[in-house]
């Protein structure tokens, strides 16, 4: 199969089944009336109902499926594809997703899972053992004692309560750091690695600056809450910042608990966890404050950890205020590539907290063994940073006569009376060839008589003047441009450069690294 | 009430009402067990049982309070606090929400709202006409078609339909200049102002970069979907850009449309979308493709318009697949201050599109009148924006006799000693007087015997000889810096300029806009 199929049980339709599949192919895809829909579009993006079932109990399996392209490359689009309108659409519950290698290719995944994880802990084979840091409300060393006492028992992964959120950046940083510099002393008495994953929320400049520190901390992770943030933004910011990504649960039940209604939770905190990115997905198991079937506890289990189109495998991590007394029978029905959350009823052992996740990581390991290895670097991509390319490289460059520059080549545009531009030469002199910069340095000359194309860009352009003298056109203005001269071109303002002279007129361009390409005038 | 309350009705609760309640305002506001609550936490921050009553048929409401701190200043954690675990209890529906001002004075709420959106369309009195571009899959061609059809025919609100999603950055910069190209010229025919509103999706730069082209096209704003997005980022996102934000209700249904669990309509439709910041809300109305109970309609109508702490009344916008002979049954029902968006039954109507919308415009001037104005600028902060104060500056640099620009001022490092740098002259190019780049331009200049402090930083430097000539120390070598020679410093490279010759030695030196600051050799 190479669509993507959703598959819906409709509980009491309130209208014939068949009729019902055909409104969601539409609804979800183009939402439109009929009519609308050319024949084109019907081929290429329309939903298809692929089987409609009688379940018994009036109910009805319902399978549509759609062109990879649909999803459009992000998460955010397939999530909306999968239930965004038909949300609204009475007693209908997605129970199964299946996405073709062009998806799920598109999308990643996560970039560490389990393999990941055990990497960097440094722990083969046995469940890990996880707990939270709270409440929310305690002093900064109060919390800090709780990590470095975690970590010195030899626990596993520590995050952040989804609580703790702080108003301002400077007791977010103050706290994360007492925190982190907490379970690095543990750690280097251990000589295990505990790995603490603090929690980020916000948007905008207050929710990267947190990542920016937790990175440059160099912290593995993050605590994520994706029903809260945006299941794409979440995967996305992880990414970007490269972090391990443990995804939150929280409002998540909104979607799962209803039994006719909504994404089952092996889809949500499954299959979409998944697919989104994250590397451990918290959800809630059986027994405890919050507990879920054991059915639908194994359906996340499978969809987080089965073969799935080559994506690595996400660590599941049973959660909802479980206790101690439920260890061993939490290890024996995940299995051992799990992360088992005990907060509170571990916390509570106060100043025993070391010696009980001892214990804890002893019974753990009393059912698989243990099979300890040195942790390892947990940076996945530090090799594929430009900044490490460099050295390599030739960054002093000598102007030869003509303005040449040993190391640069020189291109010259084809002329050709139907191209938009005529005479012209450009030297990529910096930005491309392996610099960490943010912007691109290149040398433009026109021949007389030359010009440049008549655009316009969303991205902005610094000119130097630097041999000769030509003329910028710049909306309606004329302007002379000689040797450091120097003219600024704004967002989308339509400009072309000019030689009218009889000599060589040359310029330095300087652009963003990361732009749009030009339109015409 | 100064403080935060939530009320739920609790359907066949699971355990005794009154211990439910404890448990809520426990498990939201610090999510563990009662023995590791301190006094001091407990009164500063856990949630508080106000009331508990029975209501026949086994359901109960329950109110619990909060402190405003508990919101932490941020619609993420608002919206966690509200019913973000609890999401996983067992039928439970959260049906009301007050907040303080000390809440919303944080929030902040619509920047545009009602007021703005009438100023703006120059229309007072009458319910709007809306309609939305699609379907997916047309040429940019007929897209732009119909939107210039739509604003010639009089229609006040044009979004695009939220499947309307690209790949790639440029094919929605065309495919948005297009329409918005296509609104214009309709516009300057009628004499209004039809507001067209973009759908932007996504994450990461990929947002952004449409946000910044929607901002910088002149456009008012923007179509987002919170519950995708996440309803914080796409508030903040609006505000960053600012950018009219009408707020889709993809995905809402999976939390509203269950009858005993998840956010009624009018918490997550009304009150949430207010203070989140929308200036335009969808919601199902009444009849059509899909529809809501009128009481579920009037809910969201009222929260979204009545008086609240001060804050702008948002926007209501019914749709759902109505047709143009419910308009002004929907006219009366919803009040003159909504937004009626009619999709598919208003452009079925083909080369008619601007005739039908001109009569459909009539037949809302007809319940209430039109009191057309002139429509506003709609921009409220521009003069804040770096971007927008550009015009009134000089971006055109003509450089004067010996290296100095009108319009810049050269800056004299005064020489002493005791300072690791001498005979040093500094002009701010640039970056620094408004322009949008991710880079700084400046010019330097060392009298003869000058040199600048030995250093490294993170950041890089890209310098260009201009004047004369000097020497470059980068680490252990020496290189000469004459006109056009070129060099680039990588991160944490120790460096110096030094002018050991008679004349004056220029350079223009390139850094990164977002920078450390220097380190000691």
């Amino acid at each position: 199969m190479d669509r993507i199929q959703a598959t819906y049980i409709a509980t009491r339709p309130d209208r014939d089944p068949e009729t019902l599949g055909r409104a969601i192919a539409l609804e979800q895809s183009v939402e439109v009336i009929e009519e609308l829909v050319t024949p084109e579009i019907r081929e290429s993006l329309v939903g298809r109902v692929e089987s409609v079932e009688a379940r018994g109990d009036e109910k009805y399996r319902i399978t549509v499926s759609y062109a990879p392209e649909v999803a459009a490359g992000q998460v955010g689009q397939l999530f909306h594809l999968l239930f965004g309108n038909i949300s609204f659409y009475p007693r209908l519950k997605l129970v199964d997703v299946t996405l073709p290698p062009a998806v799920t290719g598109q999308l990643h995944g996560p970039r560490y899972g389990i393999d990941g994880i055990r990497l960097a802990t440094g722990i083969g084979q046995r469940p890990l053992l996880c707990t939270a840091l709270k409440p929310r409300g305690s002093s900064v060393e109060h919390l800090a004692r709780l990590a470095g006492e975690f970590a010195r028992g030899g626990g596993d992964l520590l995050k952040d309560d989804q609580n703790l959120v702080h108003e301002d950046f400077e007791s977010f940083k103050h706290r994360v750091d007492a925190c982190a510099t907490a379970v690095e002393r543990a750690n280097d008495q251990t000589g295990r690695r505990c790995l603490y994953l603090p929690h980020v929320a916000g948007s905008g400049s207050r929710l990267l600056r947190q990542l920016e520190f937790v990175h440059r901390r160099n912290l593995p992770g993050v605590l994520l809450c994706p029903l809260v943030m945006g299941l794409e933004t979440a995967g996305r910011m992880a990414a970007d910042f490269d972090l391990m990504y443990m995804a939150h649960p929280a409002m998540a039940g909104a979607l799962t608990e209803p039994e006719d209604h909504g994404i089952a939770s092996g889809v949500l905190l499954g299959t979409l966890a998944r697919v989104s990115g994250a590397d451990i997905s918290i959800f809630p198991g059986k027994g405890g404050r919050i507990s879920a079937a054991l059915s639908e506890c194994r359906d996340v289990v499978d969809l987080l950890t089965c073969p799935f189109n080559g994506l690595h495998a996400t660590m599941p991590c049973p959660a909802g205020g479980k206790t101690l007394d439920m260890l061993e029978d939490m290890g024996r029905e995940y299995g051992p590539d799990c992360a088992i959350l005990i907060g509170g009823d571990l916390l509570k052992s106060g100043d025993r907290l070391a010696e009980v996740t001892g214990q804890s990581i002893g019974k753990l390991a009393g059912l698989y063994g243990e099979q300890q290895h040195a942790p390892a670097e947990w940076r996945m991509s530090s090799c594929e940073l430009p900044g490490m390319q460099i050295s390599a490289l030739k960054h002093y460059l000598k102007k030869n006569p003509d303005f040449e520059w040993d190391g640069r080549e020189s291109q010259l545009y084809k002329d050709d009376d139907t191209l938009p531009f005529k005479g012209v030469r450009r030297v990529e002199l910096m930005g491309n060839n392996g610099e960490q910069m943010n912007f691109d340095l290149r040398y433009f000359e026109l021949a007389p008589g030359g010009y440049t194309s008549l655009e316009k860009h969303l991205h902005t352009h610094v000119i130097i003047g630097a041999r000769g003298t030509g003329t910028l056109v710049l909306d309606d203005t004329h302007k002379p441009l000689g040797e450091h001269d120097l003219a600024y071109i704004e967002p989308l303002a339509v400009h072309q450069l000019k030689n009218e002279s009889d000599e060589p007129f040359g310029f330095y361009c300087l652009v963003d690294r990361d732009r749009d390409r030009p339109m015409g005038p």
